[in-house]
């Protein structure tokens, strides 16, 4: 196939960070001597990719300060089409905006950290080790449950939450999403009910709505789901799940509290019904945080864990815990669908548990997650809005701002003042209500611009 | 982190392998130097495996003849159960004998390459070059349809096959496996009727089932799918899809012929219905290969792709190329499904179509390939087997031996002996018929072994 120069590459792969947004209109590129610490290139390479950027008009050199990203550089060599605004207030688009970072848009609706909190993972410093460990093994289907080693460093992750559990009792995923279409596909049957937190995780309801599943709206309260609607549907129904999230409740950011855990689990037992507790956020929260899976200890619960969040999603790792018999289902759901997860990629996260100061990360990211939440919440008092929950630490609030009875409202003013944010109703199963409250990622709330926007 | 060591590791794998039926109650398991030539490990830790196991009264020696699994080990007290060998003569049963290799077993019944045939594809020789297009992007959910760059390398793979796609006509997926699920699940709702080939790709029957879809047998002749047949089912029925293999063809190896293919795409104009065609094992054949695919230029076409057999599988890259509006639905449908697929195993692949020289693998591949054939039709002939077809190379041959009526007795016979092979009724939709042919991975035909016990 035909072959790039570097300074070919260099120059496609900086096309391509302009184009999805990582550098912005305005903003200076990696200055020369970056280029060539970072990369390893020499400084002819640099500056020939440079020189051909500004050749297509794409970047400009100001004299002693280095090369800018140009007023009207074309967004991607294919960016995703414009979608008309309307269509696009559902789960496909805010799905959507999580792959699409917009020049010039604070992305206050993404479900992430910031790339700055992960980089001290640098993936590529493992490659030696993964090798180390078989290099054949890397041509074949892994295991059909995942990675034995990392099942048995995943034992110890839930050890660490009080959840025992053996490598038989885990299943590797390609992620958190995978994770719970497996049990969806295992376990729901078109016309079947299925509790879910309302508001709750998005990209779970479109799951169950393929399935032809029928979503019980049970209302997530800021200590976790109100009890009584979720008692009047299980006089009513026979739900197989419930899906909940303990810790870290996307879009809530709220914590399940002790005597509501311990509740569930035995209106689980009463009624029969398995608790999916879906952790994605397990590593931006204490290990001592309460969750309904430790109580059960996996009796009648299943849980779902992701290194996306906290070590890469690009990676596509996660995992379910559960019961030994449940497991081996999933374990054979998994291989019949998808054959296998990737044996390259559960690997490096095996030796980033091994070997890449894991814990030390995940004590700086909550340190980092901390402080944003306290900062977070100060402005927002500030201006006036009304939170949901104050968590000490979480990824997301959950905020009603003055004078705004429907958030999509206040998405379409926010838009072209170059704010993204996630509009409240996207996360209830009943999208088309009005809905006033919006989810914000912590880590963009520190933004002077936000705040004048907000205060207007 | 908890260590097992070496002896630790062999009697679990022994354990497991003991409990799922691949020892059974009286059999000799591996020998010590079996053990030792096979997994590499020394006298000593076989040894204390050994003994592990016959502490736990789950084997025990006989002089001067080995091991032997004891009555009353975990599998061989159900004796009122089918044997696990018995029972597992299904989708799961073959679909888990490829990620468990039997220790003194040759994997004739196995769907890969041999590892020997992939190794100089060595997967750390190109972090570097994966680092150096952009470390951020690593950390986050990548294009929604697949990594951008490896895209523009698939459209030129697509145009060494002759077939015309721009970059918005592919979507990546986690390997072929997983492009079959998402068709299945964009096209297919229960009760749909869809034709499958007879004998045809089983891990494909299994999704189909799942999903309730009503399969209707296409028997593939030496030279594709059977058109009289075809054209019954089409006058009965209004099927959606025919998931067909054009090139390779999975378990026969047969290819399809020039004027198959072109009557195929008529009749899937006339009766509007879509052609999948799945080419997982497109690298083992020559480019010019017909494909119903090349002729229709997916009109009504979908193009499956993996570099699971050529590559590694434990990557789990695939793709789907198809008209732009149906990748459109398929990549919204990955993304609600899935999330998405990996960056790192993508850019790992994109690397290796860039620098890998890739195209000399894959020739040298097709040259083990003939020769591997070449040789395991002479031998199949000289012990008078009957060939279904007689391609010029092909990683399968579906082959018939004389006085054999049902295959299945034939895989029992050959199991105890130290042969894994494919029985042909888990090929067909109709898993129930007895079937006499067997599918044979001619990489392990060479075999003196193999020759005698089956010329007895």
């Amino acid at each position: 196939m035909a072959r790039l120069t570097l300074a070919e590459q260099l120059a496609a792969s900086l096309v391509e960070q302009i184009g999805n947004g990582t550098y912005r209109v305005g903003e200076r590129l990696p200055s020369l001597r970056e280029c060539m610490r970072l990369f390893g290139h020499s400084k002819n390479t640099v500056i020939n990719a440079y020189e051909a950027l500004a050749a297509q008009g794409l970047v400009e050199a100001r004299h002693g300060q280095g090369f800018f990203v140009k007023q009207g550089a074309p967004s991607s060599n294919e960016a995703e089409e414009p979608l008309p605004y309307e269509r696009a207030m559902d789960t496909i688009w805010l799905m959507r905006q999580q792959f699409v970072r917009e020049p010039g848009h604070s992305p206050l609706g993404e479900g992430f950290p910031p790339v700055e909190w992960l980089k001290d993972m640098r993936l590529d410093k493992f490659t030696r080790q993964i090798m180390r460990t078989g290099v054949t093994t890397l041509f074949r289907y892994g295991n059909r449950l995942g990675n034995a080693s990392l099942r048995q460093h995943l034992v110890q992750k839930l050890a660490s939450y009080a959840i025992t559990a053996s490598p038989r009792q885990i299943v590797t995923t390609h992620g958190a999403n995978h994770a719970l279409d497996l049990i969806i596909r295992r376990f729901i049957a078109p016309g079947d009910s299925v509790l879910v937190e309302d508001p709750g995780y998005y990209p779970l309801f479109g799951k169950l709505q393929l399935q032809g599943a029928r979503m019980l709206a049970v209302p997530r309260l800021a200590d976790g789901p109100d009890l009584e609607v979720l008692e009047q549907h299980l006089r009513v129904h026979k739900p197989k799940l419930f899906f909940i999230q303990s810790v870290g409740h996307n879009p809530t950011g709220s914590d399940i509290s002790p005597g509501k855990a311990h509740r569930l689990v035995q209106l689980a037992e009463e009624h029969n019904f398995i608790l999916v507790d879906d952790d994605a956020l397990a590593d931006f929260k204490p290990a001592s945080a309460i969750k309904v899976s430790a109580l059960d200890q996996l009796q009648r619960s299943l849980y779902v864990g992701s290194f996306s969040k906290s070590v890469s999603a690009a990676l596509r790792v996660g995992f379910i815990a559960g019961s030994k018999e449940v497991i081996d289902e999933l374990g054979d759901l998994k291989m019949l669908l998808h054959t296998s997860t990737s044996e390259l990629c559960e690997r490096t996260v095996d030796v980033i548990l091994t070997e890449g100061h894991f814990l030390r990360h995940v004590l700086r990211l909550q340190e980092r997650l901390k402080a944003a939440t306290t900062a977070g919440l100060q402005m927002l008092d500030e201006i006036g809005a009304e939170v949901f929950a104050r968590p000490e630490q979480s990824l997301y609030l959950w905020v009603r701002f003055p004078r705004v009875d429907d958030a999509r409202e206040l998405t379409r003013q926010l838009l072209p003042k170059g704010f993204m944010i996630a509009p409240g109703h996207i996360f209830s199963p009943e999208q088309a209500r009005v809905n006033p409250w919006t989810r914000l990622n912590v880590a963009y709330l520190n933004d002077a611009l936000l705040k004048a926007v907000l205060s207007e």
